[in-house]
């Protein structure tokens, strides 16, 4: 490859907007596209080779055509799928970055991105850990959970900490980081395959698979005969009502995502919100992004842990670009066993 | 009156458990009961006369026989109801209160009460002000409006305000706060009598009947094109999910209370949880009673507004023991306008 050549350039595109549940041929795979290995003349953009790309449940909310433009922004029918990834400076206009870096941050669903706006891509300083956690445990999965449990929930030892969805990418860290202050922590998953994980691999106190279960409420009040003081919610609809009905005084309920809703017309009802007011129970959307400032600090708690191998990480990673639309649409059949990731290319030398 | 007699003392007793709308044959007058005005040998209870009772619309939420014991106490089917009130101590076996102390807090809907557990009465000190005003705006409602805005809202000059049953004895003292520290407030009621108070006697901004609007979200993108900073809720369900809609980003919602709710059966359900994520907001649930160790502040800010005319206050007296069916079920109706409260007895010289 030579600097500034032009080359063949593979794309993931995105066809039409979606409804209920995508499926692979809601996205194809173009290979008639080409680019220029340079950033175009007076641009401060970099251009980047992928290494790795991140699927993760809000992009389901990004195939959609009637969501609020101004706090999220639907793919547009035909371009190319946009999401978070790991990637390879090949060459910079912006200050900030130089040909060889390593970046994690927004990027395209494709072998090569000209990003235009560079100012919020994190540098990568640490290549001791594989390179892929930048798109999860070191990213922003990773920051989701931190800030998520952390900012949100104001946890204190000893509480009892319950997680939907619990083997993601997300949950299966705020059950590790609820345990390392000393919480009780059940989380719930889709599999038994899933479930052992979570006892065997993360460490929750408890597990259960969801899909066997006929009454949430039931199985909620055998796992927290004292009731959930924090409740990490990745699901919403009939979890979060059931959760609702069982959470203490004085409880919270951080609202991650609520992929079981993600692909339904009309969203579950949840009709028990006037628990909120007996329980004084406080129930709070966040983004990671917004926390991204935090960054650095959430590196330096988390690398240690990695390191000494206090925190588990479950990554399951597909080979190729051409394997991202059976990657993304497993997402929300939980065919994915722990983060999905996409390898596009592996780092070189 | 002598020391110590034996009088007849008429009492509203709470016939069963209600389903749907309240009716005032759920409630019944007895006065073939008598009580000796005399605290027990032994006891460290006070003996008071009663004479001004609050209706609040928290206690149909009592007259369910399904809620959780653990949060909220039903009303027991053949005894007397009991709700906020003031009264006159007659006789004390507490040190903390003596003969002819005013007093407020949980009392019975009845002519006298032994109030078996003083600790949690409070002493009324000012009686420059009317002292009806101690079951609404001095007492639980006022703590509800203060801290419902103040603590559980964080609000700021400026920011846009939403308050439904806003004419109520806590939303209209919400809309007056909201405005004392510089924000845009608007307010729903059920009636042009109502709308007319919230613009005219209690300085809204904007005010409107909100059954005379077909669609919610509609009405709120017309009252707020910005969106709403802060939704002190006392109604849920369908006015509450229009809010959701309609939240600006870091918005707040303290879940008060439910009106609309308290007479179903089946709750609805609120289908847009998800806008809380996208919008970073947070909504909580509180009950002012945990606040009471506030009330002397709370006492310290708003007496002086009150005697400068500063907050408005509208109280609907109804007068006699008697008139407590009705007055209750009325609230359900939103017969009342303003603070519904009974006027047992006046105070005597």
């Amino acid at each position: 490859m030579v600097d500034g050549e032009e080359v063949r350039n593979k794309k993931v595109i995105f066809r039409d907007y979606v409804n209920g549940f995508p499926v692979e041929s809601d996205m194809y795979l173009s290979t008639d596209n080409t680019i220029r290995l340079k950033v175009p003349e007076g641009s401060n953009g970099v251009l980047v080779k992928n290494l790795y790309l991140s699927c993760d449940p809000y992009m389901r909310i990004r195939m959609r055509e009637d969501e609020d433009p101004t706090v999220i922004t639907s793919f547009a029918p035909g371009s190319v799928m946009t999401g978070f990834g790991v990637a390879k400076v090949l060459d910079s206009g912006h200050p900030k970055f130089k040909k060889g870096d390593l970046i994690w941050g927004m990027t395209g669903f494709e072998e090569y991105t000209l990003i235009t706006t560079p100012e919020s891509l994190f540098k990568i300083e640490h290549t001791d850990v594989p390179l892929s956690y930048y798109t999860g445990i070191l990213g922003m999965p990773g920051m989701t959970a931190y800030v998520g449990f952390h900012e949100i929930c104001s946890p204190k030892k000893g509480e009892y900490v319950f997680i939907s969805a619990a083997s993601g990418a997300v949950g299966q860290l705020v059950g590790q980081f609820a345990k390392l202050i000393g919480c009780y922590v059940v989380g719930s998953a889709g599999s038994k395959e899933k479930v052992d994980l979570l006892m065997n691999k993360f460490g929750f106190n408890k597990a259960f698979n969801y899909k066997e279960e006929h009454d949430l409420n039931d199985v909620l009040k055998r796992y927290f005969p004292e009731g959930i003081d924090i409740y990490f919610d990745n699901v919403g609809g009939k979890m979060l009502e059931a959760v609702i009905l069982n959470m203490r005084e004085h409880g919270r309920i951080a609202l991650c995502g609520m992929i079981s809703q993600y692909n339904l017309d009309q969203h579950e009802g949840v009709n028990n919100l006037m628990c909120l007011i007996y329980k004084r129970v406080r129930m709070e959307g966040f983004t990671a992004t917004e926390y991204f400032p935090l960054y650095s600090k959430f590196l330096d708690m988390i690398l240690p842990h990695i390191r000494e191998g206090k925190i588990a990480y479950v990554e399951d990673i597909a080979k190729g670009l051409e394997s991202s639309p059976s990657a993304l649409v497993g997402l929300f059949s939980g065919r994915n066993v722990g983060k999905q990731v996409i390898e596009v290319a592996r780092r070189e030398a």
